[in-house]
């Protein structure tokens, strides 16, 4: 193919690198619990993602939005009969979410030995800066990445910014990350490569309907294929 | 003196180039008086204060977390007496701070325009990432700033970081701001220079005991007093 070969991997960190949702769905099934009273699981699932969806353009993404998120469902779907011992508790599952130990997924720390000298690396997450940096400094992964990008949105904007900050072309950049529509999607649209590797939960707001997508990206089952990918990839562009 | 010349100004932002204190002021006060039939104004403003500190290591700085810890100083305050329909209007008066428009200080843009040229510009602030955004994008000011750092706290260690992503050493750096704590003292701590540019409003949390402080730092009354302060530091220098 004769084009410039992959200098630049971008690895997401929420679900990508360490688990995350797992720790959200597990609050959210005592949420569903605590308004079990009032309203069926479904409707409490479905009022909460509405209600984080219509916070966001105030709250932007992370746990303590999530937790505000959660205390207006509750109090709106028991007409406000919900005692307030309940809502205290709401903010201590927060609470828990924020200081939950990082765990590294399988795979992970193999992945980016094996990357490491042949790339760069950054690690490219969104959301809450203070809890997202908590989780870098306890991944103990810190100082394998090259560069570290904590966003507010992973829009095209964004990365075309992030690119810029790190002076790589869009050619050069393979991005990694378990959400279609935050990791892979935006990246394409730059002129990037897109790398997806799902993970077994996904938040509502991050799932996107496949069909009709006429783009190409890379799918892996394992982040453990990756450090192949990358060579398979620069190998073609070698040749 | 002949030392190198200060060839770049971070400015921090909250109360210095734009207000932010008095929201969180304007709603502590509405917040005062719903638990007034429960606790004094000082318990309520102590509470709340002791509550926030003790939040930090969870929230970190904010609008989000503010909200979240007023929500557990009422609740605690009325012995889970207080209503829940007084809980969705804290909660109210927090999306209240993170949608208020942003109004520039006065002598800001002028400032801005006076030193652009002469050095380069970092806005240096620190808080909520996805409200720091907003901010600075509704402030008109983005693009008047060489770099734009966003930080989580304003540790000496963190101001060395952005020195080092800046290629600027400590001696050419001087750092303005309203709070001692977070603008002034780490900067000298790393051999940096400060300027103290007080607002009338500092969150509690903010406030340092002056006395027995044995460091040195630039004080002005108002912002539009700093180009004065640079050109004069570098004829200083110079000579």
């Amino acid at each position: 193919m004769g084009c410039v070969p992959i200098s630049l991997v971008g690895l997401d960190a929420d679900d990508t690198l360490w688990h995350s949702e797992r720790h959200f769905a597990s609050i959210e099934e005592r949420f569903r619990n605590l308004v079990a009273p009032w309203i069926t699981e479904t409707e409490a699932a479905d009022r909460l993602l509405e209600r984080e969806r219509a916070n966001l353009e105030f709250f932007g993404y992370g746990a303590k939005g999530f937790t505000l998120s959660m205390i207006e469902t509750a109090i709106e779907a028991s007409n406000g009969t919900i005692p307030t011992e309940a809502i205290e508790r709401l903010i201590e599952w927060g609470k828990e979410i924020l200081a939950h130990p990082v765990e590294l997924l399988p795979g992970v720390a193999e992945t980016i030995d094996a990357l490491d000298g042949d790339v760069r690396l950054a690690l490219i997450t969104k959301g809450d800066l203070f809890h997202q940096e908590a989780k870098i400094a306890a991944s103990g992964l810190a100082d394998r990445f090259d560069r570290i990008e904590i966003l507010s949105e992973k829009s095209p904007d964004q990365y075309r910014q992030v690119l810029g900050r790190c002076d790589a072309s869009p050619s050069e950049f393979l991005m990694v990350g378990n959400s279609l529509r935050s990791d892979v999607l935006p990246v394409i649209d730059i002129g990037g490569h897109g790398v997806h590797v799902p993970h077994q939960l996904i938040w509502g707001h991050e799932r996107v309907e496949r069909e009709g997508l006429t783009v190409d990206w890379h799918q892996l089952d394992e982040i453990r294929q990756l450090p192949d990918l990358v060579a398979r990839l620069n190998e073609e562009r070698a040749s």
